[in-house]
């Protein structure tokens, strides 16, 4: 499978020419080694180091994240509410679980979730080993009783044992292998060779006039870059731009996990890769549109200081927003590793 | 409402300048007209006589579109296979209807319908009119027990008598009207004024290098203007390219409505605008991403001719088929009157 991965990354490479297959990283784990897309930097990655990566635990990682058996009515999978179709995140405002019940915050995306260790809006989760025992249990999402439950639906379906023994060297079932296995497959979820990693690597050709001028503001007046920082594009931290803030009974976001003042309302700084492919936007899902999410920006967010701490008004003209929005679109990338599984364990 | 729709559409055509206002096209029908986006003709427009728009239309098929009360067990509306923030598709390889059950194709776009006559991807209906009437009975998708039943449910919720009345002279409510109605608001959910558009309009900063090199291939080596004809990109015929024709038991497309020998396996041309919004790809939905579109058809489909009548090999370089893509990626546009209903009639 990794063989496969690495020929279509080189192959997916080739028309970007010498300079920039050779900028391109490689991230290793044990004696595994993924090359990167032209765009992301290897030693951003963060793989924890009780869960090293091999081919088994990605593959088995791939048919898990993508098997509704693991839900409680047999309908709902991590690919739900985290479609390949849709840049690993929901075209939902929330999410829909088992029951066709509602969660409470847009779907983020699992791209390049390689490079981040919190998981969740709020980064509730330490990683994404944490992140993945939590849907299986949430009573909208998946709604399994419990771990064991999960367990035993998983080492009910044989065909399960030989890819543990591949992926963790003998076939016992576990909610932590399961875990780790789920997170090991989100690591090769990456997206990069994008029209920007082609420009920034010398192919003036790859993004519009209009694109590179949105760069300019993305950078400059527009003031993106101060969270949407570094190669792919968020700073990880935690913001409050004032999104809900002004309902009745707020989503406090990262506060709830902190109790800190100054985390109220704030949440994680999202990454803008294949950003077009995620809509609707913020936590909430609040804005349906690129432009609406410029638009919400440039007039300061809310239009109140008190609750919407992190923004103020842009001024930017209305050709300064179509640029900001081409240059967002100019973030889309290749995807590898996405496509669902051809069958799955029986 | 309509007052709302034109002015954003005017703010945003201003960033494009004078000459791209200039060459905007309006649609009428009776006294409403609708401006509009930059790209699309509004002499292709299709609107029955039996329905001529207007604004109490459009408001009432908006909330009927996105009124989940239309479904058996109120979880499904228009909006749950055609979805504004997925390009007004669906980011499953087929949708779900109630109770999860699964569809037997991909959703097509809502987007631009305005400009088709037949709908479905094998065209068997006759209008978006025909076509708002399958998927209410539908046993997989919303379920309902007849026509009769629908009726009765929009009945029972009074606040849309008022919304009958504005729209339709009286407050009567009808299937023959709910229809109607539907495929109106249906009408102004139009996509143009992407940045091939404000590139054909002179504005050459609009579209990258890369972008008008791959327009150059679509018209030219790739052939893919044949059949993506026209302002819309779709001839809006029915073509075989192969897609399932393996299977054992094919989906036969537009031979199901007509029994002609040359329509196995042909199914309607889709509109290219918007489609990086739209993935998977394909009437099965059996394409993840632009690029595997793009390669599919460089080897000549399936590979084998008798069953994929409609396409031939064409022998891309890897440079062409990523420029190809891009293209494709500028054919974003923006689309209006797409935010759901912020309440629905009770």
């Amino acid at each position: 499978m990794l063989r496969i991965f690495v020929v279509l990354l080189l192959i997916a490479a080739s028309p970007c020419l010498g300079r920039d297959a050779a900028a391109r990283d490689t991230v290793k784990s044990g004696a595994f080694s993924m090359t990167l897309p032209l765009g992301l930097q290897g030693d951003s990655a963060y793989i924890p180091e009780s869960n090293p990566m091999n081919e088994g635990k990605v593959e088995l990682g791939k048919l898990l994240y993508f098997d509704t058996r693991l839900s409680k009515d047999n309908t709902v999978s991590c690919a739900s509410c985290h479609s390949p179709y849709h840049g690993f995140a929901d075209p939902g405002k929330v999410s829909a679980g088992v029951g066709s019940q509602l969660g409470g915050r847009n779907s983020p995306t699992v791209l390049n979730r390689l490079f981040s260790a919190n998981q969740f809006w709020d980064g509730r989760a330490a990683d994404l080993e944490e992140q993945a025992h939590g849907p299986l249990l949430n009573p909208v999402e998946m709604a399994m009783g419990s771990h064991a439950d999960v367990v035993a639906v998983v080492k009910r379906i044989k065909g399960y044992g030989p890819h543990f023994a591949v992926a963790f060297g003998d076939d016992k079932v576990t909610m932590t292998r399961i875990a780790q296995a789920i997170a090991t497959y989100e690591r090769t979820v990456v997206t990069g060779n994008s029209a920007f990693d082609r420009y920034q690597a010398g192919d003036t050709s790859a993004m519009s006039g209009s694109a590179v001028r949105g760069m300019k503001l993305f950078h400059g007046k527009a003031n993106c870059a101060t969270c949407h920082a570094s190669f792919n594009f968020t700073d990880e931290n935690y913001r409050n731009i004032g999104v809900g803030m002004d309902k009745k009974k707020p989503d406090l976001g990262r506060y709830e996990v902190t109790k800190e003042d100054e985390d109220r309302g704030a949440f994680k700084t999202p990454t803008l890769r294949n950003i077009v492919q995620t809509a609707p936007y913020m936590h909430d899902g609040s804005e349906a549109t690129l432009m609406a999410v410029v638009e919400f920006y440039d007039k300061g967010g809310i239009g109140n200081p008190q609750l919407s701490s992190d923004i103020k008004p842009l001024h930017l003209s209305a050709v300064d927003r179509r640029d900001l929005v081409e240059f967002l679109r100019a973030l889309t990338g290749d995807v590898f590793n996405a496509d669902p599984p051809g069958s799955f364990p029986q």
